[in-house]
C-alpha cells in the first residue's frame, strides 16, 4: 500500500467493482466513462443505435471505448424511428438558428413547452433501462450517464429528480435490486457546465477529437458548426481556450 | 345520449382517449388489451421482438391485434440476447419439471433467490419505457400491461410497487409528463389469478386459441405442455372447465 491507495482501491487504483457506462460517443459520455475509470471501476460500455441521423456518433463511441480500454462494449440496435416524433430520428429539420441556445441556457421550465425538437421521446428512460438490463447480466451495480446541468433546462429526462426516481424504480425492477445489490445511478457531470466538462476532458488526458456532438453532419463528414450541439461545444472549448479537435463546415 | 352512455363515453362506448397496450401475444396481454377497449380507449399496441426463442408469440400478437381492431400496431426489434442471462433468449434449458409452479405459487420472496431462470433482466422496465416512448409520440396518456398476481411471486418487475414507481418515473421522464398530461400505468389483471384471467377472456368474447403461452414450442408448432407457462395455462382453463383452443404435445 502506498499513500495514493486506500482500503477500497488496489495499488492500480481498481475498486474491484464493475460499472456500465451509457456511451453515446458524445463529449459528455466520454468524460463520464473516463470518470468511472478514474474512480476505479472496471468499465463496460453500452452504445445504442436508435436510428439517429447522426451516424458518426457511433464510430466515436467505438474510438472512445478503445481509447479507454473498456472491459466489454456492446452495441444495441433499437429503431426508435418507428415511433416518430424527433428531429434526431425523423426527417424534421435540425434548428440552425441558435434558438435552442437561449432555451438551453434558460431556467428549467416546468411547462414542458420549451423542450427542443431534438428531444427523443423518453430516450433516457429507455436507454437507462437497457443499461440496467446489461448491468444486471454483468453483475454490475453501478451505472454512469453523462447528463449535465445544461441539459436540464431543455430535456425533462436529464433532471436530477428523474435520475433519482429512476434509481428507485431500477431497484424495484430487478432480481439484483431485490436481493443484496443496490443499483447506483451516477451522473458525475450533473452540476457541470459544458466548459467545465471540456476542461475535465483535458484533465483526464482525453482527446476531445474522438468524441462527436453535431446533430447534422455534412455529407463530407464535417460537423455543421451551426446546430445547437455544435454551438454549445464550440463555445465551451473557446471559453477554456482549447481546440476541440474537430473540423467545422462553417 | 342513451341510458348506456355517460358524459365520459359516447354512444359507441368510446371515451375519446388513446391508450397503448404492451401486447406480447400471451393470454394476459390479450385480456388486458380487450379490457382497455372495453373501457372505451382507442387502443394502439406495441409488440417487442426481443429475440425470444418462442417466436410463435409474435404471430399471436398479430392475430390478437387484428381481432381487436387496434388503431395502430407496431413491432419493435430489440435484441436483448446480446446481454445474455435468460432461458427465454439464450440456450439455457427451459424447466419442464414444474418446479417453477411451486415457486410461482409461493409468497413473494424478498431475497431475490426464488426468481425463475425464465426471468429476462429488467424486461418489464425496458418494455414499459418503450411503450411510454410510443405513447408519448401518439399523445396517449394511458398504458396497459398484463402483469398479474401470479407473476408477482416470481418476477420482481411485476410487483405493484414496481408499477407505481414506474409511473412516477415516467412522469418525470417525459415532455408530456412534465406538461399537463399525467401518464397512468394500468395493470388491470393485477389482482387476478390465471383462472380468473381465463374466465375474463370468455366474458370478453375472446378466442383464447389466438394467444400463446408456451416458452418452448416443438418444431411442429405445438405447445410443449410441460413448461411452467403451459402448466399454468392448462391448469387455469381446466379450473373453469373450458378449452384453451391449443393443441399440446404432451
Amino acid at each position: 500500500m502506498t499513500d495514493s491507495t486506500d482500503k477500497d482501491h488496489d495499488a492500480a487504483g481498481h475498486n474491484g467493482r464493475a460499472a456500465v457506462v451509457l456511451l453515446s460517443g458524445g463529449l459528455d459520455s466520454m468524460v463520464s466513462a473516463a470518470l468511472a475509470a478514474e474512480q476505479g471501476f472496471a468499465v463496460s460500455a453500452l452504445t445504442i443505435d436508435y436510428g439517429q441521423r447522426n451516424r458518426r456518433e457511433l464510430q466515436s463511441a467505438r474510438w472512445i471505448a478503445q481509447a479507454l480500454g473498456v472491459t466489454r462494449h456492446e452495441f444495441l440496435s433499437l429503431d426508435l424511428g418507428v415511433f416518430g416524433g424527433s428531429a434526431l430520428t425523423d426527417d424534421i429539420a435540425v434548428p440552425k438558428d441558435g434558438a435552442g441556445m437561449t432555451l438551453a441556457a434558460s431556467p428549467l421550465s416546468a411547462s414542458g413547452d420549451a423542450i427542443p425538437v431534438t428531444y427523443v421521446p423518453a430516450r433516457n428512460l429507455v436507454f437507462l433501462s437497457l443499461t440496467l438490463a446489461f448491468a444486471e447480466t454483468l453483475g454490475a451495480a453501478d451505472i454512469f450517464i453523462g447528463v449535465n446541468a445544461l441539459d436540464y433546462s431543455g430535456y425533462p429526462d436529464c433532471r436530477p429528480e428523474f435520475i433519482r426516481s429512476f434509481q428507485e424504480t431500477a431497484n424495484l425492477a430487478t432480481r439484483a435490486g431485490t436481493g443484496k445489490t443496490r443499483f447506483n445511478i451516477h451522473a458525475p457531470l450533473q452540476m457541470l457546465t459544458k466548459a467545465q466538462i471540456a476542461a475535465e476532458a483535458f484533465r483526464l488526458d482525453l482527446d476531445p477529437g474522438l468524441s462527436w456532438s453535431c446533430y447534422d453532419p455534412l455529407a463530407n463528414g464535417q460537423a455543421c458548426g451551426a446546430c445547437d450541439s455544435c454551438r454549445l461545444r464550440r463555445r465551451a472549448f473557446a471559453a477554456i481556450g482549447k481546440s476541440d479537435g474537430l473540423a467545422y463546415a462553417s
